[in-house]
């Protein structure tokens, strides 16, 4: 048993028992390519996810010679669908389709990670493809332009999603010109800018081995897959046992933020206003991060948080409300939200902002506090059953923490979050900058109140 | 080894291996309620949801005396979350956020089903509260009007979204005044115009034990689900070995529907058009079911399939485009959905529209058909992994179908499509009056070539 372990860059070969019985084993090949799996016994499918440490945020604004890269990362994850010099577009769409996987690729703003869940005995197709497809793309100039249609029709499609911009200029809004603070997809002008040139560069200058994390859970064997990774990755001519730059990881430190506070609206003829408050929240290394899941669980996690209760069971003003946290290596926000009726926009967002409030004066009871715990320890039992969920975290861990920390050990953290802490976190939060962020048929004046701080 | 097992409404008590090495175990109680589980060796979780065989396609249009009851079936639904004769709203949900379970519920056009996933241990639970829930709801008069407005919000939250209500114009132009075509949730006006008392008796109609089916899988024993419930019903006045009037299942036998050809165009400014294209279908019971899912798996199911690789990856007009199938007990719909902007959505239109008649004219090749096996056979083998997708399959069975099939034997059926099958099908189903959905900034006269018949 193991509860926290550490994944130092410099150790090639690791292995441990996690809570459960599940197997975690690490390598760290010569080129810097980590290899990552967890064996679940009894378990007939697998999920591997192929990691790259480059996300939105590295993208480059534009200079004198050059324009802005921004969504670039997500563009490259496109085009890597679309052909190397060893397989067609259609040939990797059909090695998928034919065996029934699941199989697709999501860009965020510290990672890019491209993953298949399929069968046991497809897994080594699941390497061979993917490996092909990260190290081999060819980038075709025709396939280049095709994509850059689809590319702005998931813009358009995100912008006419009012929940989406809300969220975007949420993020704009608390976190200013931080590079975290700008959408992942970029904007249609970005990506009509951009030429395959600049792509073609992002591309070279962040997909290097020692770049690249693969984890694997569910039927999986650590031997097996690394040496399938080690084959697919020589045959590419990324050979393992090539000596790499040494492998960094993004230093978990606060970034100085100058962002908020600030009114976002977004004027759309729709029924309903869709809202975002909130302001700066933890870094992804934060000791605090345990009282953060509790306070979010506690605020906004479930049909009897508080937020649920006072705004839509009480007072049936909207049928969806929630927190959020999102943590990055050097900045974070926390967020309240809900979709209302215009009319009842400036209400909801007043009574979102008292339940946080109310947190910080006075406080959560032992009962929340031990609901909380229970909400959060038996969702992560059973989201654990599933390989999707572990492959995940082996990559977080891999990628951000640089340490494992298994359910036993994470159950246990959050059993030592006090009252107090809960307080202080909500006292830390309200302390920040407000942003108010709102897409819909409403008025700037009807948040005036608070962004005025009074409430 | 068990392939297709019939499902009789007399026989009280069934047992059976399924492919794989699960148990499946059937009881009927005297009084009508039926409750079947799915034991899968190794599980520490388990799903469980209680069916009722109500739907939107059941409630009743307005007469001289008394309103429409259009979305009381959802209206319901939300309500048996609002108390019971022994448990508040909060109690409901602390229940299941106390141990971290997902729970919810959802209204259909012919069920709804009230579901819960939780730890092995947890289940006794589940069974208390849902079965209170179901059995003793106060629709208490303060929280009707509370959850009316819950309910607003949600109609308007679907109302903003496009592609939401591009399918509600798809099911009203295909099946006109079936009442399949009708919107789950009602109309704003309907919900306004509502009783208590219209609901109360449609909670009263519909919800007695021969309505309801139990169905469990993962780490569930037969006999002591059998127990639980029964004693949960006991506890709520529903005795089990209380005598009920006959059990009876929908009849599967077409319905004569009077729809198409029709085009309906909602102008939104927004940037994308969201396109539905199709007409009727099959319904749940036609042996051509098999092949239809060859079809759709072939036409949209996947990034190697036609329109996907038509569409978006040769052309780059859509990020999103797929075909569909539902299947009710009288009727079935059959869909092309693309969403794409609003100067090419007379092309992509054609172009979805070409793909069908294509399939219709020159059939498919033994590649696509062998590519379409592994893929509906891999996909289901993924499926069934999860507890969630088990305890689906056993509500279907019981309440639709009346027969479970296992996954070898949906493989063995499925292995005996032949080309001329889905051929044959795609000719059926151009055979049909088309139904032309659309929601955006786009004209009438983009799909007039389309409803004109000339492609």
């Amino acid at each position: 048993m193991n509860a926290a372990v550490d994944f130092p860059l410099t150790r090639p070969e690791l292995a441990f028992t996690a809570s459960g019985d599940s197997l975690v084993r690490r390598t760290v090949l010569p080129n810097g390519l980590r290899i990552l799996s967890e064996h679940m016994p009894g378990a007939r499918s697998a999920t591997i996810g192929y990691w790259v440490a480059v996300g939105s945020r590295d993208e480059l604004a534009a200079t004198d010679t050059r324009a802005a890269t921004y969504g670039s990362t997500h563009f490259l994850e496109h085009l890597l669908f679309k052909g190397t010099t060893k397989r067609s577009a259609l040939d990797i769409a059909v090695a998928f389709d034919a065996v029934g996987g699941e199989h697709n690729a999501l860009t965020a703003k510290e990672h890019t990670c491209y993953y298949a869940k399929v069968r046991d005995r497809d897994l080594p197709m699941a390497v061979e493809v993917i490996t092909d497809m990260l190290t081999s793309s060819l980038l075709d100039p025709v396939e280049f332009e095709n994509e850059r249609g689809v590319i702005l029709e998931e813009l358009a499609m995100m912008d006419d999603d009012p929940g989406d911009v809300a969220n975007e200029r949420f993020f704009e809004g608390v976190l200013g010109e931080h590079p975290l603070g700008r959408p992942i997809g970029g904007r249609p002008q970005s990506i009509l800018d951009v030429s395959r040139e600049a792509v073609l560069e992002h591309y070279r200058a962040n997909y290097r081995a020692s770049d690249v994390v693969v984890t694997a859970a569910g039927a999986v064997d650590h031997d097996t897959l690394v040496a399938q990774v080690s084959a697919a990755l020589a045959l590419a001519g990324w050979p393992a046992d090539a000596v790499a730059a040494p492998v960094e990881r993004r230093v978990l430190a606060p970034a100085t933020i100058i962002g908020g506070p600030s009114l976002s609206v977004v004027h759309r003829p729709i029924e309903q206003v869709h809202l975002q408050i909130g302001g700066e929240g933890l870094i992804a290394g934060d000791s605090r991060r345990f009282a953060m899941s509790m306070l979010n669980s506690i605020l906004g996690g479930g049909m009897s948080s508080r937020l649920f209760q006072e705004i839509r069971e009480k007072r049936g003003l909207a049928y969806s409300v929630y927190s959020f946290a999102g943590t990055y290596s050097d900045a974070g926000v926390f967020g309240l939200a809900a979709a209302c009726s215009t009319a009842k926009a400036g209400t909801v967002a007043e009574l979102m902002l008292a339940e946080l409030h109310g947190v910080a004066e006075r406080g959560v009871s032992d009962d929340e506090l031990a609901r909380a715990l229970g909400q959060l320890s038996g969702a992560s039992a059973l989201a654990l059953e599933d390989s999707d969920s572990r492959m995940s975290r082996l990559g977080r861990a891999e990628l951000t923490l640089g340490e494992f920390i298994d359910l036993d050990e994470s159950i246990r953290r959050l059993q030592l979050v006090s009252r107090d802490d809960v307080q202080h976190l909500a006292q830390f939060l309200t302390a920040q900058p407000i942003t108010v962020s709102a897409v819909g048929a409403v008025d700037e004046d009807a948040f005036a109140p608070i962004i005025a701080g009074v409430r």
